[in-house]
């Protein structure tokens, strides 16, 4: 067993043994079911430092979204030297460490593909280096050169056609979580120990392929555990040994994860669970005097403001994807431990309390860890939060703790892995609306034309037959189904060959679980026009070469979104038949399939490859987003549509079923008091029922709409939104993504 | 079918329908069985040239062994635009292209390994590129990098205490002949359209990383061959398309050498079977009116010219291993057809003649496969030409082709491969001289003391029991082949990964079977030693800690080389043991394992590094070469000792068997005719026996003693003897392996 004076005041046993953060968890921390009175507000520093940056970002939306870019130097763990938010104030950093040598500035990540890198830097004027551009074209492949070798022509149609979307074949797969604490808990030398320790047990007899990978994996991982030391001691900080205190905790583990983002530049690049573990870091040195409230306030409040600063250098298409410049930052607070105490600290409070500090702010993506169960106190406070800045999420821990323990972390929008001790192999998702119109059409692609699918026999007749659809349709699903896993299996393949996470793995057991996450899109437009084709009279509009492009529905039918049965359970089959249809398919390392419904912004895109569909929806328009209900569908107001989703068993998308939702404050209640209230009630109704996830959004449409038409107007200068699975500013978003979010329900009644 | 305009005159059909060299040269080469009275002598543009090629290597050994090297410019394909031995002359160059800018500049590969390609340099007083460093080191990982990354402990340390020897990772495996006369009879575009067939037809269902391996393999394949097309197009060539004469034949053949030996510095680098394929296109210009016999032999002199031009930049304890700079271009003239035709054409005496022409030289290695049914007057045309030079060496045909078929290439010194349809994992040697001390030690290495081998019970009597040191023996081979084979493995894997020869690869099959040909050290000490043991009595010396550091044999011994079965038995059953042991070991790719007897110069390194042993071999000497009996073994002359050699049975070292012999010229016959003709005989003899390698060296040892002593006379500056597996100027060997050779027996009598 070891012990490091840095840990004394510590219990426990079994995370001195080994590496076991959970387990030091459960073992030091305090409870807290108290109300907020104790929080403080900022202190000058943070003001001063806030303001700054604000400066700095109000500088980056004139400059058209981008402030600086990297052209000459390639990021890495090591790739630059100390820098701050301004050098002048320097001091009052509580927590030190940006990605490149400015604030805000881009740094130049070619790993997963130069044609990405370079064409980043000329959207926004910026000349990227030939020299680099020789040395990741001529001498070191990248991810997406590698990836683009080996495709089949049919995924090449399937990915132009978007029936497969938002595969990460051009830049980093992302959704990889390290335990960012480990740094913090055991400093980098115990943490390279171990895992040199690792190295030494898969040494047996008999190796093959798998193993040599794996090695090079934790050679490469120890590599990236001592670039980490490097990159801190510019910064004047030890972290082979453990933190000894709060301030030391926090800049250990952010170090941790600035590692990550110096070396990766996936769509989400989350920050993981760790308010419980700070609390007991900050607790102690509260008690021990040598930390007040408003130091620990400033500590989270500086920590945050570099979540707040995590930039990465994108391209046009991928910002349509996933509009305002997220990156998915995500950090969880509250939750239950597997022995029922509640895990809300005081720290949970603080984090939330940031959003009132330094204002609402998109990043980072503040997740809420929900059960009924919770102190009643904290409810009502996060509840407050979201009335006041629609700036966080809520996922259901009473779910999810019995899938993964109770200490995941949510790796994206609403995707959770236990923390340390898994990774996802992520890709994107399959249009499952569009393999309707395959199946219809015969995997005639009804926008392009273009033969996408297998040559099955099209539906010739007028009027479309239920049973007729259901076994076509099955048919098309198997072929997307397989497909989708095959062409994943390739990305990550060439990935972990090209681009490996060797940071964030290095922080993650090396006997690593590994999921495959797909997902879903479409999914509410496929439910209704399977029940307008069940219960309506559906006739097909074909164009001149017999290819159906419309449809015409007579008759009413039951919708998805109003906790009918008849559409609700048309919802819950098609989920269970596209997940068996994965659940069959060989995926790379053995990893378990899982899926989401989940689409983020990037409906409005899906939406505009998308034809007509027989629910009504006109061709190109928006998807609903994640498992929404259709525009339009929900009739019977919020609790309705609510019941409908969480009908959705959890275990058929173990990696997540986004709902969000608008609701207007006066729906909600007369004021804040009751509105919270009311919210409470809301959200332990809705997740009481097993559902998953809810965006919250308290506004009304008109404010929408003025801030769309106003955007100069300093009150919406921060004014944030929940879309799909994360948080955005609503000004950053596209005038068509603004209007799609104008367009949602926004529920007037409960 | 395809029909180049180009192929006129040409017979056959399968070889149009789909790439099949050996189909062409079946239809269409012209066996000759007469004599060498045809041949012309150099022309004025050869003397001219090999003239200035002369002053060069002249230049080249006054330097230290290296005229010129590259620090700058990474080697590739299209890395150098055109150069030529003397640009005043090129002109008068039948065949063009060089490795790099100059002649006999060596080139820069760093993707093998950086600190080799930069050692070697430095060695040479030159300075590596910082640039370069900075690339090979920060963005893009080595093969050598790789593979020490994960070596195990145990492998390492049987590395260091050279258990396993002269394994491939450090610099290019080798050893891989690519079909280079398919660019000849193909032409690039048709090549490249093969390959885009084959990658299309990898694409099914449910790939797997070994699927995308190949996919990924197959487009770096194709992305070489359209280089290859750039690079001649640089020189003024076009060959997207066929040859059409006898020197566009030659000069598309050796653009795909080139390329080969642009991307890889394995050790061996042969040209394979080009001589009969060659001699198809030399007969219809002939025939035509369009080439004269003076013609043709220049183009194969040049051609062979440029084959003794091939440098690597090597460092100084490769140079140990193997002394005297050699490439192994191999290259191999005459054997029989499957239809038992002879395959010698005029061709093959023209490339023996390039001897007599440009005088002997070590490079290419040229290779006769042998057959007592060959044409008696080529059987006796290169006896003369060994009697005279010394620089070739013989394969037996008869035991080959069963198992290879009639169109193999030997892949270095004596390994035979299919041309085009086969590739080599190939890696060196494991000790079993070494392996029987360990066995007696009880795994503890006798030099250096270490616990290399596993702690089995070592034995403790003082006389060596045969049955004892037998099962001893047997446990310890075992885990020596496992962890040989295991230690291959890990370097073939980041070999494909890091260094994969897409040149070479490109012109083999994409269905490529593939060897996994490991190797055998110290064989005749072994033999000689167990049969001490059995026959004799063997008394061991201890050191102070009790480890046997040496042996007292008293009473004599039945020795291996002197046609007794006492001995030669115990030959036999250790080959077949130690290859039953690889043949069960899970192989790379699951490819086939076979084993050589074959050291090449290593002999003496090793030997360095061996204690003594039961045989009376003192610790440090040097061990007999291949499968060659011990030095002083052989007391019943050159007979008695082939015929010993001749037993061990190719089928279980089909990678091969290497013997090498001096015979002195009074032995052999009063003049060179009776000599040639005693030669043929001994050639007959043995080879009729199923024995399968011999070189041939015709001298005595005043001379080399003449030469170690006077290297600056000039008939000594080319003065070619064969060495285990290569030729070799006998100058530019060590002085430690110039007494080596001195100290092999010398056959006085027959």
């Amino acid at each position: 067993m070891t012990n490091f004076e840095q840990w004394s005041g510590f219990s426990g046993r079994l995370w001195k043994e080994g590496v076991n953060v959970r387990d030091f968890i459960q073992n030091n921390y305090t409870p807290y079911d108290g109300d907020e009175s104790f929080l403080e507000g900022p202190t000058d520093a943070t003001n001063r430092l806030w303001g700054k940056l604000q400066e700095l970002q109000k500088e980056e939306r004139a400059k058209g979204g981008v402030l600086d870019m990297e052209t000459e130097v390639v990021s890495g763990i090591t790739a630059y030297g100390p820098a701050y938010i301004d050098e002048s104030m320097k001091d009052l950093e509580q927590v030190v460490g940006l990605q490149t040598d400015k604030p805000l500035k881009r740094a130049f990540m070619p790993y997963g593909g130069i044609k990405m890198a370079e064409k980043s830097c000329e959207m926004y004027g910026y000349k990227p280096s030939p020299k680099l551009h020789e040395i990741f074209t001529k001498y070191h492949k990248t991810h997406n050169q590698a990836v683009f070798d080996i495709y089949t022509p049919e995924m090449m149609k399937a990915r132009h056609n978007k029936i497969l979307t938002g595969l990460p074949d051009t830049y980093g797969r992302g959704r990889i979580v390290g335990d960012y604490r480990r740094v913090a808990l055991y400093g980098i030398d115990y943490l390279i120990e171990s895992k040199q320790k690792d190295f030494h047990d898969t040494n047996r007899q008999g190796m093959r392929r798998g193993d040599f990978q794996l090695r090079e994996e934790i050679a490469e991982q120890i590599r990236a555990l001592k670039a980490m030391k490097e990159m801190a001691a510019a910064y004047g900080f030890d972290i082979s040994k453990p933190a000894k205190n709060a301030k030391e905790a926090v800049q250990w583990l952010y170090f941790g994860y600035l590692a990550a983002i110096k070396t990766q530049n996936g769509a989400a690049m989350s920050v993981g669970r760790i308010s419980t573990f700070l609390d007991i870091y900050i607790s102690r040195d509260l008690a021990n005097g040598t930390l007040t409230e408003k130091e620990a306030q400033e500590l989270v409040d500086h920590l945050v403001m570099k979540f707040r600063m995590v930039k990465f250098a994108r391209i046009e298409s991928y910002n349509q994807l996933f509009s305002g410049d997220p990156v998915w930052a995500t950090l969880e607070v509250a939750g239950l431990g597997m022995d029922g105490r509640s895990m809300v600290t005081k720290s949970d409070y603080r984090f939330l309390h940031t959003l009132v500090n330094m204002g609402p702010s998109p990043e980072p993506n503040l997740t809420v860890l929900y059960s009924s169960h919770l102190p009643e106190n904290f409810k009502k406070f996060a509840s407050y939060i979201s009335v006041k800045t629609s700036s966080i999420q809520y996922e259901n821990d009473d779910v999810m703790r019995p899938v993964w323990g109770d200490d995941y972390s949510i790796c994206c929008c609403v995707s959770a892995t236990q923390t340390g001790k898994e990774m996802q192999f992520f890709g994107a998702r399959a249009n499952l609306a569009k393999c309707l119109l395959y199946a219809i059409n015969g995997g005639v692609d009804e926008k392009t034309g273009d033969q996408v699918g297998p040559k099955y026999q099209p539906i010739t007749s007028e009027y479309l037959d239920y049973d007729e659809v259901i076994e076509k349709y099955d048919a098309m699903m198997d072929w997307l189904a397989h497909l989708y896993v095959g062409t994943l299996n390739m990305i990550h393949y060439m990935h972990d060959k090209y681009y490996y996470e060797a940071a964030e793995m290095a922080l993650i057991d090396t006997d690593v679980r590994r999921t495959f996450a797909t997902g879903i899109a479409g999914f509410s437009h496929v439910v209704d026009s399977l029940s307008a084709i069940k219960y309506a009279k559906v006739k097909t509009i074909r164009d001149e070469k017999g290819m159906v492009v419309d449809f015409e529905t007579v008759g009413d039918f039951p919708r998805y979104g109003n906790d009918d049965d008849r559409a609700d359970d048309i919802a819950v089959k098609l989920l269970s038949t596209f997940m068996d249809k994965l659940r069959y398919c060989h995926t790379y390392r053995d990893s378990e399939p899982t899926t989401s419904i989940l689409t983020i912004t990037s409906n409005v895109v899906y939406g505009k490859a998308t034809g007509s569909l027989p629910d009504g929806r006109k061709a190109g328009e928006p998807l609903s987003p994640g498992a929404n209900p259709s525009y339009g569908a929900e009739k019977t107001g919020l609790l309705a549509s609510l019941n409908s989703v969480a009908k959705l068993p959890y275990e058929l998308a173990l990696d997540g079923i986004s709902n969000t939702q608008t609701i207007n404050p006066g729906a909600l209640g007369h004021d804040d008091e009751e509105r919270t209230l009311n919210l409470t009630h809301v959200l332990d109704g809705y997740f009481n029922q097993g559902a998953h996830h809810l965006n919250v959004n308290v506004f009304g449409t008109e404010k929408l709409i003025d801030a769309m038409e106003h955007p100069e107007k300093p009150e919406y200068a921060n004014f944030t939104i929940r879309v799909s699975g994360y948080a955005v500013k609503f000004i950053d978003l596209t005038r068509e993504q603004q209007m799609d979010v104008i367009s949602r329900t926004c529920h007037d009644r409960m």
